[in-house]
């Protein structure tokens, strides 16, 4: 390997489509962003999915004997199986020999791995997942997270993810200033559940953020906040609801729209317009979720990533490693923790 | 007042467009569904948005003298305002003058005049509010409590809200044998925070319901749940953020489909059909919310209820009076309450 280029570990056998759209995703990354790509899982598998005139600089593949499935006990599995594909790939990172990991396959064994191989960031209790919303103002994404972490979480867990998530949409998402928001249900300091009380005080005391109140669902998409923290339960549920809400709009839309004859020729007219809608519903645009809190650049896929939300992803990861986020929150907690000495 | 014909109370006075809109759908619903309506409230503010010639059989206006805002604190402003609209609207309620009422003023405000003058029913601890999403089956809507009253739910509550809900699902939406889920962060039953987890065991246990496991973020509106039952922290994200998100994809459509000659022409002959997909996009087809486990019907609007929300709600109300959901209601748990006797 060079010693200039990011180099991104990718779990080539995670995901329902792998490793052919995964290793698809990843050589159109090499090609346009000039990253380095490690393919991690079964050689001959993976061999099978290049094309045979791939120009193969800046390509290395990396055997790993075994796989992780998605219906397997993630802490087991990722203690068990060590030369799984996302073992192999996490060591690659914690080794020095890749800045950042892309795994579309199992995330609770991606998490396991992360932590089990990288540890955490000091400072840090709980890791977390964050996730990037399109919001209604175009090039305004927002970050939500913990989106399935931590199902319970302490005050100080959100304060912790609020730090993070700051971090994170400054220096990838290029946003000056990020507004941090507390997902709650009411926009006053007395609305909402013990643990956003306590959150709401923790966050606004902490001078390290712009913490901007209380969001509620409908501030979400609104564009009014960069960043929203909340628990993972709800942050989950957010998340698969937002996914599934765009396919039933598409839904009615493909129902409606194409009723008597007007609806088939204006249907027909529009195409390309309802393409564009399409597009701006999609989530592939903005990549997977990220890993934040453990020692390490990681990426985590949607299982059924296919090439688009390959390419993202491992764009949203050079971002990341181009803007040292990991040095950055490794010496804003080592700041953090000097303070409460 | 005749002894026949459903009563329903109506507070004149509540929401943003009070009396006019709340008027307006009042009186379309006692000339479409022969109910009887009480408006209460504002006498001459009331009288000014009744149009000449109405027919004045069938209804009735109930002086109030005060009205609570959508800015006070609830409990101390319906303690106070005695004569407040919500509070002689929920005693006529109590009194037997009306069979039902409805307000889409401070819905706080409606909660606790509920509580206070109504009571709760026997066997239940909290009383839920219940909304009704459109699911992407047609005809087919999902009923989901708790989403606002309770932001911290011990694992009975939501048995409690699962076994109303059930009643009422059955009742008033016409669903045979309604399946029940939980909403989770997985279909596993091992998968939750702390409270979800002993909610499975609970709900599994209990043979009133039809419980059909885990409802995850993405069933919400899959229409393979009619009931689903969550805390009122997650709930209400979820309710405001499934408010926002019709008018997000109803924005990006505004923007993408005319953009260019053939994209104004598709739109223009799309018109009819695209108007089909704002209502099914729409709630107001769906009306308010209703409060659940008060000792009477409530149904409480938005805020920003316009007439058609109104008429919708009222039908709601009429429905649950004519199948007696509330003395199923009170039957069903004192079976309960004799059984752990």
């Amino acid at each position: 390997m060079g010693s200039t280029g990011v180099r991104i570990a990718i779990d080539a056998m995670g995901g329902d489509y792998a490793p052919a759209e995964i290793v698809a995703g990843a050589l159109r990354a090499k090609e346009e962003l000039g990253v380095k790509i490690l393919l991690v899982g079964d050689l001959q598998q993976i061999e099978a999915v290049i094309p045979p005139k791939t120009n193969m600089a800046g390509l290395e593949i990396v055997p790993a004997e075994e796989a992780i499935a998605m219906d397997e006990e993630p802490l087991n599995a990722v203690r068990k199986k060590r030369k799984a594909s996302i073992n192999v790939a996490m060591d690659l990172v914690k080794n020095n020999q890749a800045d950042a990991i892309f795994s579309a396959g199992h995330s609770g064994a991606a998490m396991a791995s992360a932590l089990l191989r990288l540890g955490r960031l000091p400072g840090i209790d709980r890791p977390a997942i964050g996730t990037v919303f399109p919001t209604i103002k175009a090039g305004k994404p927002v970050l939500i997270l913990d989106v399935g972490a931590n199902v319970d979480c302490r005050p100080k867990f959100l304060e912790q993810f609020a730090v993070m998530g700051s971090i994170y949409s400054q220096y990838v998402l290029g946003m000056p200033e990020p507004k941090i928001g507390l997902l709650n249900i009411g926009e006053e300091d007395t609305k909402g559940n013990e643990a956003a009380l306590r959150a709401y005080q923790l966050l606004r005391e902490n001078t390290q953020i712009n913490f901007s109140g209380n969001a509620e669902g409908r501030d979400v998409l609104s564009g009014e906040f960069d960043v929203i923290v909340c628990d993972g339960f709800v942050g989950n549920v957010l998340l698969k609801f937002a996914e599934a809400v765009g396919g039933v709009i598409l839904q009615i839309l493909r129902e409606e729209l194409p009723q008597g004859l007007h609806g088939q020729i204006g249907t027909a007219i529009l195409k390309p317009n309802l393409k564009r809608v399409k597009q701006r519903m999609d989530h592939a645009e903005h990549g997977g979720a990220l890993l934040l809190g453990v020692n390490g650049i990681c990426f985590i896929g949607h299982g059924s990533s296919q090439a688009p939300s390959i390419f993202s992803a491992i764009r949203m990861a050079k971002e990341a490693v181009d803007n040292q986020v990991l040095q950055r929150l490794q010496s804003q907690y080592q700041i953090l923790q000097s303070e409460s000495d």
